[in-house]
């Protein structure tokens, strides 16, 4: 039995692709995985960190992602970049296509990257974040799948569809928030089911299509949008965008094609990408003077900017490296060992 | 004294274009503005119908708004058309700007149309649903000036900032949502005050950023963003995306530019639109029935969808004429009669 430690991400990025490649994922797929579940484990996202691999492997197992899918990229089509992940994994399907999206970006002022039959797995920060870093601003949606009542529905019908938004800051860390439409996340409610305690109002609804905070009656139920009416249909826009105009499966589709929510769900996705310099033709190309007195006035109230909490676990990894328990070693040391048996 | 009267929407605007060319504006400014304001009262928006003539007759009184200004359009850049509006008022602008983005849009696959230096009047959903009306998805979005407080903030920093979105379908209304990324608006506080109600927990602070119920205190302090930190966001989104993206004022420049709350403010808006069959290349360029099945789902629930109403007030208002009240009809007569001396 290995204690906790430390590992460089590189480490990280390894040990877990060797689970996956073990498991069977060709390289492409397993070297994009790996690097968004260190990501998010160096940042301090329990909930998609070392936790999520046990759930890849399972959907693996399951026959429901294409585990040897090289994506394919379409030709060039206006402002539009096209990416097919063959049902493989969305990670791969993105590295593939960012390059591309930022070339189409620059030369378009804006352009959009659509990523069709991916199984999806993951936040979609790693994504805004990763075209911020390249002086961008970009939005990325997807649907999931069925379990989010439209306001004043009665039951699963959107996803938990997740919107997100990164923004360059220059010499800093970008501007990023990533969200699901949904009041809480699936996984929050299953805790309080685990813990006992009972939901707070506003989340979920019972199979009756009636307030309930008993977290066991909402998962036989729907959750509930954020934001109310106004959620519901940011939710709504991001199934007509994400699904219904890429040509690819809208949240109840993904359901009735998996038959279940506990494997990742497959569909496509949507990203946009933004030159702010290219707009700011007004601002002689600078945007982002303005953008950051306006961020630090929001800092300067003591209010909380997304994804500080983030910056601030990865800057420690950075640091001392990523801290893993000795559960979670010994949770790797199992998935390598054991590969697909173990789940 | 004339009673209560039924008009044609055609009769209607002319009434309202004249009473703005007799108060300076050019017809250019004028027709613009009698469009939607008709087009409010039409469909039942009384907010943003003929009882905002006195609003925009101020604005010209106080000599925030060139009466006489001739939007301009630049030339193509990409994927975006930017339209000056000299500040003017945006409606004449994007009426300008609104053929050439879908041009743009049909030929890119998307498009971006940045209107800037423009005073801002009225409700987005004219906009999105005449980009709809066109066959294309559409977002628009601005700031408008600081009144609310970020999510864990203080004072007024963002916004009421409007997040717009409209669908098209095929034979149909278009789907279209329109909201303020505040609780609520900031008139709806000014009713609570003046029926002497609390307002809601959750809408506001004091000037202390105190959370408050007092709607007095309320219009000292700050309103407060739709869905807590995710609402927060999105109306951050706005002002990255279509203040500084676009090299305009954010929503605290707006303000300091204007001194007050109570002119139309002068800012910018980013509107984006979306060819949704060159999109669906994978659905054989077509994306309405995945989109219809969605919303029929949605509506089957009996959740409305937004928009709803105003489309069942316009159904009666063309069949039957728009209903004014006969004071309705006596402000317009004064309007007419007595210009900017009336306001």
């Amino acid at each position: 039995m290995t204690g906790p430690m430390r590992l460089t991400e590189g480490e990280l990025i390894r040990r877990i692709e060797a689970i996956f490649t073990g498991a069977g994922l060709c390289k492409t797929q397993a070297g994009a995985l790996a690097r968004v579940i260190a990501a998010g484990e160096r940042d301090g996202c329990k909930s998609h960190g070392v936790y999520r691999i046990e759930g890849c492997l399972r959907t693996i197992k399951a026959g429901k992602v294409a585990a040897d899918a090289m994506p394919e990229l379409a030709p060039e089509d206006g402002a539009i970049v096209r990416v097919d992940a063959q049902g493989g994994f969305a990670n791969s399907a993105f590295e593939l296509g960012l390059p591309v999206l930022e070339e189409s970006a620059r030369r378009h002022g804006l352009a959009a990257l659509v990523i069709n039959d991916c199984v999806h797995f993951s936040a979609l920060w790693p994504e805004v974040e990763a075209i911020a870093d390249r002086g961008l601003a970009g939005i990325a949606m997807c649907p999931s799948y069925a379990s989010v009542a439209p306001s004043g529905g009665q039951a699963p019908l959107l996803g938990t569809n997740p919107f997100a938004f990164g923004w360059p800051r220059p010499g800093r860390d970008p501007y990023v928030f990533d969200f699901a439409t949904s009041v809480a996340a699936r996984g929050e409610i299953e805790l309080h089911r685990k813990a006992g305690k009972p939901l707070p109002e506003g989340w979920a609804i019972d199979r009756d299509g009636q307030p309930t905070t008993d977290p066991a009656a909402a998962l036989e139920g729907a959750m509930l949008p954020f934001g109310g009416h106004k959620g519901s249909a940011i939710s709504t826009m991001i199934e007509l965008l994400a699904a219904a105009m890429i040509g690819d499966l809208t949240s109840p589709e993904a359901l009735e094609a998996l038959g279940t929510t506990t494997l990742a769900p497959r569909h496509g996705e949507l990203i946009l990408a933004f030159d702010p310099g290219r707009f700011a033709s007004r601002a002689g190309g600078n945007p982002f003077p303005r953008a950051e007195a306006l961020l630090d006035a929001i800092a300067g109230q003591g209010a909380r900017l997304p994804s500080q909490r983030r910056y601030a676990a990865r800057a420690e990894a950075q640091a001392q490296g990523i801290a893993l328990s000795a559960e979670e070693v010994a949770l790797m040391d199992r998935l390598a060992r054991e590969g697909l048996a173990a789940v």
